[in-house]
Formats: C-alpha cells, structure tokens, sequence
C-alpha cells in the first residue's frame, strides 16, 4: 500500500505562500476548500463557478483570488489532497498487517469507508480525468506505485502467487473502484458482507472452483 | 457476457423519425455522429460546440436541428451505441465458449481490443458520468446484466465458485477497466502478453500461492 512521501506530492500554488500563511489565512483557504467541494461535487466542474464558491464560503468574490488564481486550481488542489488522504489511509491501515492476504481484505474494506464518508472529493478525483488527465493519471500511478511495494514484497515472502505485480496492482485498483461505485456510491452505504466476502475470495482464490488444483497461468 | 436486447434499449430520438428515415437523412445523422465523437473525445462535452460538430461533418449547422435537438442528445446517442456495441462485441466472442474460464480471458481480450480501435467512443462513454449520470449508470448495469447471466450459468454447472454473481460481475469489470486504462488507453496499445496471462490467472486462481488448497471465504 502507498507510502505517503511528501518530495513526490505535487508542489501547492504560489497562492499558499502568498495568503495562506497567518492562521486566519488558512481558515479562510480551508472554507474555500470545503465550498469548492461541495460546488464541484454537485454541479460538476464546468457548471461551477467562482461565485457560487465564494457565496457559500461567505467570503468576498475578490478573496478567492488571495488563495487560488482560477477555478483550475483550487480543483486540482482538491484533487491533490484526495489523492494523498486517501494513500495516507490506505496506508495506516495495511502498514501493520505482516500477511499481504488480510492486507487486501483490510485495504478494500478502508477503501469502501472512504468513498462512503468522501463522496464529494471522490467526484472530484473522477472528473478530474476531463479537467485535468495528467494529474488525474498521476493520482492513479502513485495509488499503484504504493501497491505494487506491497505486492513486490508479499511475493519475495511468498505469501502470494508471483505474477507481473503492476498488473495484479491495476486489475485490484479497478475491481474496488467498481465495488465501490455500484454499491457506496450510487447506494450511498457500504456494500453487504456477502458482497466484500465474495470480492476478497475471489482476489485470494480465483473463479476456480474451491478443492481445484491451481495451475500456473 | 451480455446479449443485446433491443426491446430494453432506450428509445432513440425522435429525430431519427423525423428526419432520419431516408437513406440520404441517415448518412447525414451518421456523419454528425462521428464528427461528434471526434469532437467529444477530443474537447470534451462542456468544451464542445455544435458549430464545431457541424464544421467537421461538412454540413449547415441548422442541419443539426434536424436529427438532435441539442449537444446533450447527440451526446446520449453516441453512448447508447458505445454501450450496444461493446456489449455486442462481448457476446459474439463469449457465446460459443463452453467453459466460463476460457471466457474470460477472450472477454478481457476482446475488451482490451475494443478500448484501442474505440478509443473516442470510450472517452465519451466515462465522460458520460459527468453529463447524463443515469445514462451512465445504465449501461454499468446493462453491462453487468449479462455479465451475471454467464456467471450464474458457469457455477450452476460446477465450472466456477459459488460467490455473489453481482459482486463478482462488478469485480470483474472493474478489473478489466483498469488495466484497460493503464495500458490501452494511456499508452495506445494493448497490454504485454505477460500482463493480460497475469491477470487471466489472477481471475482463475487469485494470488494465493500455487498450490495453496483454496479455502472457502
């Protein structure tokens, strides 16, 4: 699971420095944040404007831009800093469990917690693909980068079966994504047991029928 | 895999009756509908212009008018077609397949293709989350529909374990998608052969260790 490594993260806006420093700036910044969430989460980036933002945070047109220079940039702001909670969680969760088996189950489990409690900036991390596709692939490749750690070091192990580790990182990354959009996204709650017990059998043992030999590829 | 039922497609438009019932009336539509795509996938939906669609199918743009009434129907039809087409191109390579763990590797396959020679069609079907969200969620469904059909037929003939068709369905897909947009679409190829047999195997056997006796959940 990814390591948070702050040299990697993407550098903030000038607008940080600029505004951001004195604890009152960064009350303001942070209520910007949470509005431009909101904004972005429910009419889509392209809808949303400057306006709508400053009005909900309650503060002046003209202090959006003490804190970010376009609407571009406090969304991919908001895209950044989903990207780093979510590896952060991910990461607390799995740094501590030695069998990379239960480290799956637990990572699909906190991934799940996480749209449920962060729909809005998981929105944002999807639309982000027409905003801004760079940052958008960068987001995904330093989700697997953390992955394919874990999976390179669970097969040096031997707790799991040696396969090409990016594509056993992608394939994984794609089954929780789409769990998590047909049942806590669209049903907005957690998906049932049977539906997670299904999800993680099938990550440990395959479509194979249980008592079946599994051959090599 | 999903057959296609007509019966449970949305309805087209009904400028198809109004203009498009002529042979002439439907070369027209058609070339509106692929400018669109071009224009779609390469601008995205908010960015593009009627008048772009219109310039690039070489017609007048209140031609437009007389097969969609506005940017959000042509949009709509180019994913109903993205959706009845992969959908197709799924059931006629899986059908005549006997065991359900052959189907899936010529799914991923035949999946993997489609993202690489319908790469803008792809572009709109995701971008489609953001325009018509139910629409969106349809095709998700429509696709898992089938999905969930094989599967069940597969474990009621022993070929596969008994799990959540559902979960197992979305798991999949999911799976396929990511590795779909990792190598395909990011990199404009399809994946190495290593990648697709490492994820095959993934599908059939998980990653406990060869050998391992698979246990129950």
């Amino acid at each position: 699971m990814p390591q948070s490594e702050p040299q990697h993260r993407e550098p903030a806006g000038p607008s940080r420095r600029a505004a951001g420093t004195s604890e009152r700036g960064e009350a303001t910044r942070d209520r910007l944040l949470d509005a431009a969430e909101e904004v972005f989460a429910e009419m889509g980036f392209f809808r949303a404007s400057i306006a709508e933002i400053t009005r909900r945070a309650g503060v002046a047109q003209g202090t959006f831009y003490l804190y970010f220079k376009a609407k571009e940039e406090i969304f991919r702001e908001l895209v950044r800093q989903l990207s780093h909670d979510l590896r952060r969680a991910l990461q607390e969760v799995t740094a501590p469990v030695l069998d990379r088996r239960d480290a799956e189950r637990i990572g699909l489990e906190t991934f799940l917690e996480f749209v449920l409690h962060r729909r809005n900036l998981y929105t944002v991390m999807r639309e982000c693909e027409f905003v801004d596709p760079e940052l958008h692939r960068w987001h995904y490749q330093r989700l697997a980068e953390g992955y394919v750690r874990g999976l390179r070091l669970a097969m040096a192990r031997g707790q799991i079966r040696e396969l090409d580790p990016e594509a056993v990182a992608f394939a994984l990354m794609g089954a929780s994504h789409m769990i998590g959009m047909r049942w806590t996204y669209w049903n907005k709650q957690l998906p049932p047991q049977e539906v997670v017990d299904s999800v993680v059998t099938l990550f440990l043992h395959g479509l194979n029928p249980a008592g079946t030999p599994a051959k090599e590829r």
